[in-house]
């Protein structure tokens, strides 16, 4: 294979409950990515079509994230140019970083003939999320290049579990275009929290991993909320929380921050129900007169995809 | 039916990573208890073996779940003797005083033909929780009535999910014959925690979650960890430090401090493993001087039994 199209699905970080350790990928909106084998050695981004992002290797999170697997191979002869059609808005809270940094290694590994299984793509995926963010976190990255729902449960060493997708599951996703840079959605969070809304949280997340093994939708219902981090960044994002109580209203099973924001997602059980959710959600932003994006997606369990 | 005898079971609160939530029951060691229908209105604590405990109604952990139970049901002309044979020591950490007000509830519902599911019994044997420790919890009672692992979500409004036994996964207990009161034990915790230290903790209480679903008893190994509670509880049990660290020498899975302890726990995957960590525990405290008893559990899926 001399070269290969990729889709690289838009993700949804910390879903509530599960801040910095949970992941979910989704079907729409995605990237697409062309990457074949070049005679230059190293990697060349020959296009970006769609945001203006850097051209330049090292300053691209797909560049970045595929110098540290050819780093790691010791591949130092191997050449390739990589094409990004970006279609997930950097800023969006959606994992547009992590969509390009997991199929860059995706691709790459693929045009190797698979040196490593998905998981151990994560590590490199993470390079392109540390030059995107500073953080060297997995939480886009891990649902992108595995599917479904991810648990980072450690990092030192890092360990993460592919867990289950409950059927029916579906989400929507409203970008309203607003900046929240991540170091703000950082800089609010508090070194400590009490004890108390600690057990709370971790009593949430446990039902909501019990309820996607047992696809118990109530109970994910009862185990969608965040007692930590989403009173406090939730005030970054005007309109918030009238976007999380109309979806709510409209039979959302839970609402909440997607990743740092501003993207607020909402996952319901049926897509007639996702699509009135995403009609009230985009209502409120044209009253406040606040451009928007709106996704209504499945959950995609495979992440990404060759075309 | 007249009369009951069952067998009440010691649990297992906590469980590392599931500080305050999660809950687990034991085979052996456990209570027996004779409940009989009694012409004299309301509940008469007959017998007490074992233990010096009060025979008084109100002042008995299962004299006072038993009235919560009634009281519910406005059955103000049922009349109830319980005898209690106690081989779980109270303060030992293992549910002693849930062993006894679970059991309390659970033979008069059997007797009044069952009004009640095992799950609504809980908040009446939480009263006699609240008369042990000063505190309404239901992480000894929700396992001791439900049986396996229990997942205590919240207690406003009460939501408790039985969660799923791996097969092979069996217990070493050591109760050292020292005294730790519950409320010392809740003394030394701190009404804060880290961020970063939370975030480890419920990223091991989900991991841990799907290692049940899963019987992933290495992931399981992985996740019994806790950050938050022990390393301030374990200064209180002498010889807690040496006990673990064998215990794990010895193949555990994990150890830890049952429910405020004194007693500890080990998880293993097998028989001759869980014996040998109870040697290597024994001899801990043999050195230490200090008296013990030891148990070795299979996990008691169904809680307590009819005998």
């Amino acid at each position: 294979m001399e070269e290969i199209k990729l889709f690289c699905p838009a993700t949804i970080a910390n879903v509530s409950c599960g801040f910095d350790v949970l992941g979910l990928c989704l079907e729409q909106p995605g990237d697409e990515m062309i990457i074949r084998k070049s005679k230059t050695p190293g990697i060349q981004i020959t296009k970006i079509v769609g945001q203006d992002l850097p051209l330049e290797t090292e300053k691209n999170v797909a560049g970045v994230a595929g110098l540290a697997l050819l780093n790691d191979l010791k591949e130092l002869k191997a050449g390739f140019e990589i094409e990004i059609y970006k279609k997930i808005k950097p800023g969006s809270g959606i994992g547009s970083s992590a969509a390009s940094a997991a199929g860059a290694v995706f691709g790459i590994n693929q045009l190797l003939d698979e040196p490593f299984s998905a998981k151990e793509l994560i590590p490199f995926a993470m390079q392109g999320e540390l030059l995107a963010s500073g953080a060297l976190h997995a939480d886009n990255v891990a649902p992108a290049l595995l599917g479904g729902f991810t648990l980072v449960r450690s990092y030192d060493p890092l360990d993460v579990i592919k867990l289950p997708v409950p059927e029916q599951l579906i989400g929507t996703v409203i970008h309203p275009q607003l900046e929240v840079k991540t170091a703000d959605a950082r800089s609010v969070l508090k070194h400590s929290v009490s004890l108390k809304n600690a057990i709370t949280q971790w009593g949430n997340l446990a039902g909501l991993i019990s309820a996607l093994y047992t696809s118990d939708y109530e109970l994910l219902a009862r185990c969608l909320h965040d007692e930590i981090v989403e009173p406090l960044r939730s005030v970054l994002i005007p309109g918030f929380n009238e976007v999380k109580a109309t979806a709510l209203k409209n039979g959302a099973l839970g609402s909440g921050i997607s990743g740092s924001g501003p993207s607020i997602f909402a996952l319901s059980k049926d897509e007639a129900t996702a699509n009135q959710i995403a009609a009230a959600m985009a209502e409120v932003y044209r009253k406040f007169e606040v451009a928007y994006d709106i996704h209504v997606s499945k959950i995609n369990r495979d992440g990404i995809k060759i075309l």
